[in-house]
């Protein structure tokens, strides 16, 4: 523990990085909190969803549209960035902002979740990961410092400590090893951390152990960092243990300083971890399930493809303002869906990008007023009343 | 030959039809003409190129996009719009227009071309063209009415007759008899045709017959309509046939009536047949090209996959004002394609549009201006000039 305690206070870091604003405090008797970011390329409102760039473009539509949408904040994904083009090529480019076209801010992650579920015949030692690249089997090692190297080279204005997400199903004995690991891994990230323009986040990790939980807080938010991400949640246990998990793990974490909740999720999870006092989130959910034919709306979720949509000239939410409900009928995105056709993807994914964009302004607006609570609870009867029904009407 | 006297001068040909404009003949030696095709759904400035929308979509990109791109005019496929989602669909949602959100002119192929092309097991009769759906195996029958009765439904401005594009490896003795049935065929297309908001344009076939070729042409010019088309080239022959025969043909259509020369071409082509007076084109091969990779540039041919760009921080074409190339660099293009991302798809069928689609505006300028003569000859060369650069550094 000598490291963390160096880098606190460290003279080193320029009050050029990111700085949380804490602006407003739910008072409806919820942990929810209404903030800003302050980044070098701009100011995030939060509580923020930010879609997922996984290799240098949110998958079906272009920074133009993410514009329009509103997108404050995007993430890349350090691993399959690192694998293509190459985190040197991206350097050479100017950096991912300009590489992508994208100037508003951004935020990477370390790349260490993926190496151990994509990457094949990964090796955890104390120096890092040793993995084969799922493209092409090239022998990498990614290493707390290599990771901050890359990530530094590919400029987000958010950069993320590398750590393990271990398996729920590990032993205790392993996870206890795997989160000391983590810390120590921690420190050689803060100690690699050049703090020009990006500002790292410590990752918080125990599994659903509050015990764990609480140690590895102790331990993570001992060095002082732009702010503090909760990692392992939403990786298999059910919706309630994470609710469980959150709620307890999100108040260890500074009230002073961001608070990521990595990989989630559905807007109920967005809902329900707002309530604790979670600042950011991230998830693929809106756009994989937008190619998948998934539309999330007011009135539930709905399944693009279904032949009951064919001659339905609705548009896929009526009280939506996206471009493709303002545009276009249920049948024609059927049609399109099933015909395999290219647009499809891209009006899916403006559409569930702009729900969950336009939730978490909600979301804002409420927690302004002071009515997150009941907006909150507004929100889950209504959406356990859409699933009732369409379980019922399967 | 009865029918098509009975139709010239028909009194229920209403003056609300589309019709051409002749603005201007070029002065510079050529048979370039400048001008307008006045429809339900707007003015077209010709000579001009139509992006196609297969399946009620130009693959890549959003009406919202055709209109940034000031696409005048868009196709559709009867064949593949019958068969997915069905016209009968179509015309439950309002039209073509309507179901796709473009308010812009819209012209149908009869559907012949594809039933010859991409079905199964097709009998062609005195009655029309039996044949199996490429889908799902379904026999169908299109006949001149049916044709004409779906194209109406749809509710292009401009429909085609029902034909028969044969293979130019058939005998004389059978593209005889198959022009003269193409020929009954439009009599029967005329008499279906209800003549309330599409305008049906004939078709001359005759292979690369010049004798073939003029019979063809008496025949279907014998019937006033308000548009004529050449079909049968850009079927396999090489170009330079292909040129000798538009040559040839084009003056034997109208003068006073839109000459629409289907499935061509390459830019050269668009060049080389606007010199003879053709003033419509349609091709798949801006959004099929981009699809792949290859780009028209105007110093020739790239193909972004190519390791060449993969640091290369220019656009694709440094003359292009389009979205693609004012945003990004050839290095991200490649990537895109390279790891197979959606985006790229719809940047580089964008650029390709607009490279089509500003060529066919400085053709028009060219013409008003008569100096269409030096335009082409200047384009051909710098064509040829290129291509035999690339060759050479292949």
């Amino acid at each position: 523990m000598g490291e963390p305690r160096e880098e606190k206070g460290d003279t080193r870091v320029p009050p050029s990085l990111v700085r949380y604003e804490l602006l407003h405090e739910d008072a409806s008797g919820t942990r929810a909190r209404r903030g800003r970011l302050h980044t070098p390329h701009g100011m995030v409102e939060t509580p923020i969803f930010m879609p997922v760039g996984t290799v240098g473009s949110v998958k079906g539509v272009g920074p133009d549209e993410l514009l329009t949408l509103d997108a404050q904040i995007i993430l890349g994904n350090t691993y399959h960035l690192m694998l293509r083009p190459g985190d040197d090529l991206v350097g050479e480019m100017g950096g991912l902002h300009r590489f992508i076209s994208w100037d508003r801010p951004m935020l990477t992650d370390s790349g260490g979740f993926q190496v151990f579920s994509l990457s094949e015949k990964r090796k955890i030692t104390e120096e890092g990961a040793a993995f084969q690249s799922h493209l092409d089997g090239r022998k990498l090692l990614l290493t707390p410092e290599r990771s901050i190297e890359i990530q530094e080279t590919l400029g987000a204005d958010i950069i993320m400590a590398f750590d393990e997400c271990p398996p729920s199903t590990e032993s205790r004995a392993y996870l206890e090893k795997s989160l000391a690991r983590t810390t120590r891994w921690l420190h050689r990230c803060v100690k690699a951390w050049r703090r020009e323009r990006s500002s790292l986040f410590g990752i918080v990790q125990g599994g659903m152990d509050p015990q764990l939980r609480k140690a590895h807080a102790e331990e993570v938010c001992a060095v002082d960092l732009p702010g503090y991400a909760l990692g392992g949640y939403a990786v298999g246990e059910t919706p309630e243990a994470m609710y469980e998990g959150v709620a307890y793990s999100a108040p260890l974490l500074p009230r002073d300083k961001p608070r990521y909740l990595m990989g989630v999720g559905t807007p109920v999870d967005l809902i329900n971890c707002v309530e604790q006092g979670v600042d950011m989130f991230d998830c693929v959910l809106p756009t994989r399930c937008a190619r998948n034919g998934l539309l999330f709306t007011t009135e539930g979720k709905l399944v693009i493809r279904n032949a009951t949509w064919a001659k339905d000239p609705r548009p896929v939410d009526p009280a939506c303002s996206c471009y493709t409900c303002r545009t276009f009928s249920r049948a024609y995105l059927r049609h399109l869906f099933v015909a395999g056709e290219i647009l499809a993807m891209r009006l899916n994914t403006l559409h569930n990008l702009h729900y969950f964009l336009t939730l978490m302004k909600q979301v804002r607006e409420a927690i302004a007023e002071d009515r997150y609570a009941s907006f909150a609870r507004d929100f889950r009867e209504k959406a356990r009343a859409q699933e009732a029904e369409r379980t019922r009407t399967k």
